[in-house]
């Protein structure tokens, strides 16, 4: 943590990071995208946003992963082998995709603050590692308080009409610049999508700061 | 192309290879595929098949870089990216997805020559470097005859009926296996998806040349 941040302060480039916690493979980046981040000497702006709206946009009713079965079935025996290759942990999830809010409102209200990172990877490791639901004051509210930070008063503020519209914006300003599923990733208003491409996107990052 | 060869006939493992002509991503992987599995002592079972009956299956009328409008313009800005990368000529087509009957059913009677993987990449840079159409006797007949192929003659035995049943029967085998989009990679009978996943795909394959 102290060396992304040190390295951020001294960089020039940013990724900004579109996620939604109910989404397997923002799983896979949210978990390796601050190290990579710091090992590039790239901030990582963080943004959460609602898949919801998104796929009802494209006139699905919920995620593509329910709405095309043999897709569904594929993309669960490949998490399990992405998390072996990163080394992460894995469980695949009893209920899917988790209802996630709460915590993501939580995160629009941290994303600029230093326990944004710590804060994604906890939430996101109870749904996929713990198979835990996070879409709760006390799911979210223990993630918080381990972070040493006042859960109360930050789920208060979660809940409140301003970040609740804020969140609903986002999500908007997502399917304005294109967004179509997450994870995704914009580096100089170039947009790149899913885990896959996080490796690219950060190279490209990483360029502008050696100009 | 001698490499190959040499090396697969050492080597006791294999990916199959299931592309489609008319497919963006299926290029990227016919284009890469022979050489990168020499690299690794696997041998290339190539697998055309049609695309079109799966996205039917699917509900859907065509391509899904048609029927979902930010998908579709994001993948001509990531294939241009993804060619740069993998240092392979690019044009988009001004026709997509072009119709691949007649290159499909050559494609199926040579899978198991030697000549296949060039057959392919040829059909593959008229489709997405020369920006030419690719079904007609003309386009299949000058890559046949580049190969020193008796063109007339595949091309009869293309159009004949045993060959067009054979590619239906091919497509419903994908179907049945699961595959829902292209390009798709097994080995082991463990399925990829996607050219993202053909390294991925090749290290599971060369395992099972080290057992």
């Amino acid at each position: 943590m102290e060396t992304a941040l040190t390295q951020a302060a001294q960089s020039n480039s940013e990724i900004e990071f579109w996620f939604e916690f109910a989404s397997t493979y923002s799983y896979l980046s949210v978990m390796r995208i601050e190290d990579a981040a710091a090992r590039h000497g790239v901030t990582v702006i963080w943004k959460p946003f609602l898949l919801g709206p998104i796929f009802k946009s494209l006139g699905w009713d919920s995620s593509p992963f329910l709405q095309q079965k043999a897709k569904g079935e594929y993309m669960w025996q490949d998490m399990a082998r992405q998390c072996r290759k990163y080394g992460l942990p894995w469980t695949r999830p009893t209920t899917f995709p988790r209802r996630a809010l709460l915590p993501l409102r939580v995160a629009l209200i941290g994303a600029d603050t230093p326990w944004a990172g710590e804060y994604c990877r906890r939430v996101m490791s109870l749904n996929f590692a713990a198979d835990r639901d996070i879409d709760s004051p006390e799911a979210v509210g223990d993630v918080l308080m381990q972070l040493g930070l006042p859960a109360a008063q930050l789920i208060d503020a979660a809940q409140a009409e301003p970040t609740k519209l804020r969140l609903r914006e986002q999500t908007s300003t997502a399917l304005d610049r294109g967004v179509f599923g997450a994870p995704t990733f914009f580096v100089r208003g170039e947009m790149f999508w899913g885990n896959d491409r996080l490796d690219d996107a950060l190279t490209l990052a990483a360029q502008s700061n050696r100009q």
